[in-house]
């Protein structure tokens, strides 16, 4: 076998995903497409890349970039994405996705009564 | 702040994701949808519960008990996921399922060059 | 590439350790020693084998057998480890490794102030 | 339940730690002190902040700056960790470790006969 490639393969890394994620995302009114989405995106900011375009996501995804664009607004207006406006050193402005809406949506689903939260389930699922 | 709580949360866990699996799953074919189900399942593999029902996965996904088992089935013909039938040690059949079919492909995947993998993914598209 | 290789090494796995470990464990009074054998025991507990044997962790580590029977007396007596026995189907005794210890203390720590955890840590070095 | 503290415990972090290098390390020669240093390099790099001095890695283990600069000399000179220089945009040299000479041997472990294995950490065992 060649060394190389096993040494690409080995350092070609892990995403820790907690399983809370796992067993609350549809809880809190999310579907798998976000989810997903949301996956790619913390990849992002794991990888100090913080603001990936629609492109970029779309380019590991099975969705097109203006689904992206699409999908993308919709978690923001639904509260589980955040965009941040920075400033650097040099006065230049850039922006950042936040995480922080989703993660406190899982806490609270998690420190909630089971009935709660099928209830809201269902409620937001007719908005869609 | 309840340490027993704080405790609950740090011990439940999280589970590793291979990068390969967010970099090439839409490249072989998957979408989402699938992608998210195959990880589900991966979860019910190493907590040693490798034969979930479609209604358990069903309980932590955004999707019917319906559209679960006919996602499964889309998975295991289309090549990505096996069921293995088993026998304990005193003659009882069981059954598992096995992810190896989907890593075998991501494996692949990551040897071929990229041109040939937007060709084929494209291919299949077309069938769904 | 040896595809059947790149698989095997594809499906080691990967054992996701809190950054909460790393950060703490010299604070509640833990050499490395100490806490890369609890990191072996959190595996073998993931793996379903929740009481390996001295000879089996100093397979995977650098110390002897009786070192290693000596190591896993002192994480008892200090208060990281448990030990529980318990009852089968069968009513055969079984005993199993329990880190709750571990995290507990891991917990306390986190939600003290950092210069309580000094003092403390100092204290318990002069026992050694 | 205090749920900006659950916040700060879930978004914490977890490393994910290949399960090669708990399995290897011993093989290659490392012991659990060496082993768990190169583990506190892998979280400094990940971080993004790939030369971390020896204060800032004994502040998060039980020995002293001092032993911390002595080991790390010995795991350079024992080839399991290298030193680049580099040079950024303005031509400010900056140092980074890499531990890709960890993971060749370990690789190489992997894909060697169990015999051989022993025979060679016996054999560096008798220089420490």
């Amino acid at each position: 076998m060649n060394q190389e490639q096993a040494l690409h393969l080995l350092q070609y890394g892990t995403t820790p995903v907690s399983n809370l994620l796992f067993d609350y995302y549809a809880c809190i009114g999310l579907n798998e497409k976000e989810m997903m989405m949301l996956l790619h995106i913390y990849r992002f900011i794991e990888d100090h890349h913080p603001f990936p375009t629609p492109g970029e996501l779309s380019e590991r995804m099975a969705i097109t970039d203006d689904e992206c664009s699409s999908l993308l607004r919709t978690l923001i207006n639904n509260g589980f994405l955040d965009m941040h406006k920075n400033e650097d050193d040099n006065q230049v402005m850039y922006e950042t996705f936040s995480l922080e809406p989703l993660f406190r949506r899982i806490v609270e689903a998690f420190y909630r009564p089971a009935e709660d939260l099928r209830t809201e389930a269902e409620g937001e699922g007719e908005l869609y």
